[in-house]
């Protein structure tokens, strides 16, 4: 695809170049996997690029994803790349870990979304990753209205992932790169659970 | 979803672990973005669990996809998980790169895929990548029938993603996971090129 050519040129004013660099919002959606899984994977090239990068998880469960977080955390400390910073509700922040109400899900989520919003203004990071992002929107946790604002209007040339089932479709229309993931055939559907190495 | 359970337990004598351990084959398709991306993702999961990993890249140029490749290779070789080896064909085994005729890309991607049967039987790897192997496949360079009976006779466990569009039936009718990955939007759509550190 980057070899194609888009079918229209706008009227901008920007070069090629310019108009190439523009920041991205990606928005990987639907009910099927792979979409946290191609944030990551695209996290590697952000990786290779020498980017700064930092992952908030909004996760189920602490066991969750854990491979991504050692590749991608080992990958940062390698010295040859870009740093990665992880951020994982289930340790960090609690949620669903710490016996808790909805209320404190609630605070947390809105803790993570606020230091998420920091970090765009300051210009922390080149490449964010907000995994399962769109579960404390859609719960009202985080301010769908705020959440709009900030990533239209952050500064400089910073890219931003977020995934999960529901997207809002104020998001769906801010976005640049929207991907529906559709199941069509699922290991559980034949009576299959999850396995290390393949579903986390 | 590793902490769901199953719809149904199928009565196949096999205890939940052994069942849980089989081999997965999984199929990336569709027109949207992230098929090969979310493929990269899970060999961050295969080498986290220390995994052999090989990648076979049908690609269509070599500057693509080399951002995962930059960032698979410094995993492979920090020997903190599991080794992954690289098999291009825009490069080892030319394809669209040299100029060649159709017959050549054909008789390479089918040395691609006698290579990938090799390794198969061999139990060479734990996790192998076909990136965009749905395409020779497509073209008739590689015998489809050959390719499901090969998957299908697999010995030992080895896991296997496949991606690219229009996956053959017989290849969906075959694998554990399948998910099709539908564009939404792109930023093409709105006259934007593809950017290192998010294309590739």
């Amino acid at each position: 695809m980057p070899q194609g050519r888009p079918e229209y040129v706008p009227d901008d004013g920007l070069t090629t170049r310019a108009r190439r660099r523009q920041p991205v919002l990606a928005v990987h959606t639907g009910t099927g996997k792979g979409k946290s899984t191609a944030a990551f994977g695209m996290a590697l090239r952000a990786w290779a690029a020498g980017w700064p990068i930092v992952v908030f998880q909004f996760v189920k469960s602490p066991k969750w994803k854990v491979g991504e977080e050692t590749a991608l955390r080992a990958l940062g400390a390698g010295g040859q790349g870009a740093p990665v910073t992880w951020h994982k509700m289930g340790e960090g922040w609690s949620w669903i870990q710490r016996p808790g109400t909805e209320r404190d899900h609630a605070a947390e989520a809105a803790e993570g979304w606020a230091q998420i919003r920091r970090d765009l203004v300051a210009q922390a990071y080149r490449f964010y990753v907000l995994d399962e992002f769109t579960y404390p929107i859609k719960w009202g946790w985080v301010d769908l209205a705020e959440v709009v604002s900030v990533l239209r209007d952050r500064p400089g040339n910073q890219h931003v992932v977020i995934t999960g089932r529901d997207a809002p479709a104020e998001l769906v229309a801010l976005a640049d790169l929207v991907t529906e993931m559709t199941k069509v055939k699922h290991p559980m559907d034949a009576g299959r659970k999850g396995q290390q190495g393949i579903e986390w």
